[in-house]
């Protein structure tokens, strides 16, 4: 597989959107260290009190954009490993992966930084088309295997 | 790996579930547009003003299934695609990955429909079973590796 | 790939959270049941009564660490598995795989027992070091393909 041009490449921009995941965990983390709002009383307690045990915007925000990420990189590493195997033109495979990877690095700007609406939704569809693209070739690889 | 029967159809069928996670998310997003519920202040800017920047129960529920389908959908491509390695029996494989699949989708057409309790549950759990028999076979396999 | 021992000692690990997640959605299913707590109102009418459709901040609790998990086990899926085909040395990555696993199991118990802070942050942070060391050598061992 580490031989396979098309899977270097996928693992590549795989590992830099999850490098890009722990980013937006280590900001939630900021955030709510600057804001004084944690998620669970024994937190709030090693850090002023226990009216720090509270929700904030910003830092829901942060979750938000996270979650995101999960509901979408995530299926992206599945489908973009298998469509690796199916032996697709290495420049076509990059421009999949590329497009995913520029747009949810857009998406996570655009959230954190809330961008105007709809900068955000834009990245998102724009990173969907390759998902769909792989998901439909996978489907047609495995075509014999329906029934 | 894309001249293993087996992963062939557990790819198939995780590709399946992938784009009904993909469904629900679009649902999500039209339940959202219809109800005028929005999560991001910028979102409810652009689509009347920042009263609809608000929860709303239906939204909530998309996010419910969508959420459980992270939680159980992610695990099966791991544990399928290892267990597609075990060189099991064709017919057995695809009877786990067949009843995961078909569990998952009622499970979200359950949640969905809000259909009487226990029918998601049961759904919920039948998806299980498979996953539980894999995750075991698998301990079994990687046996000689224990320590 | 069953006959790389590097990829084995991954998928047994991979394996032990996975159903480590298991049953923090058991137990959230249970504290559900005993605090009378339910997510969806048809979950309430079959328990007593739409007024236990409510939150309960030990299931939120219970939640949280679930979330956590996809956060942090679902990228170590994929790191794992494409680091154990760079071919390792057995040793450094079985040390990787066992301070992941045991960090996240310390996570995990931290929060459900809600240990006092920062026991559940440490465990946390030492089971993100080996995602950080694969996430690294897999940018290196693809560092032809970058461009």
């Amino acid at each position: 597989m580490m031989e396979n041009k098309v899977f270097l490449s996928f693992a590549f921009y795989s590992t830099i959107l999850i490098l890009k995941m722990y980013v937006v965990a280590i900001i939630t983390g900021q955030v709510r260290l600057r804001k004084k709002a944690f998620a669970n009383p024994e937190d709030a307690l090693r850090n002023g009190g226990l009216q720090f045990y509270r929700q904030d915007p910003d830092v829901e925000r942060c979750r938000r954009a996270h979650r995101n990420d999960m509901e979408n990189i995530f299926p992206f590493l599945f489908l973009g490993a298998v469509y690796s195997l199916l032996d697709p033109s290495p420049t076509v495979a990059r421009i999949h992966f590329l497009i995913f990877c520029v747009g949810r690095i857009v998406h996570t700007i655009a959230y954190l930084l809330q961008l105007r609406a709809p900068t955000r939704s834009v990245a998102y569809s724009v990173a969907q088309l390759p998902c769909f693209s792989m998901a439909l070739q996978i489907l047609l690889a495995t075509t014999p295997y329906w029934n």
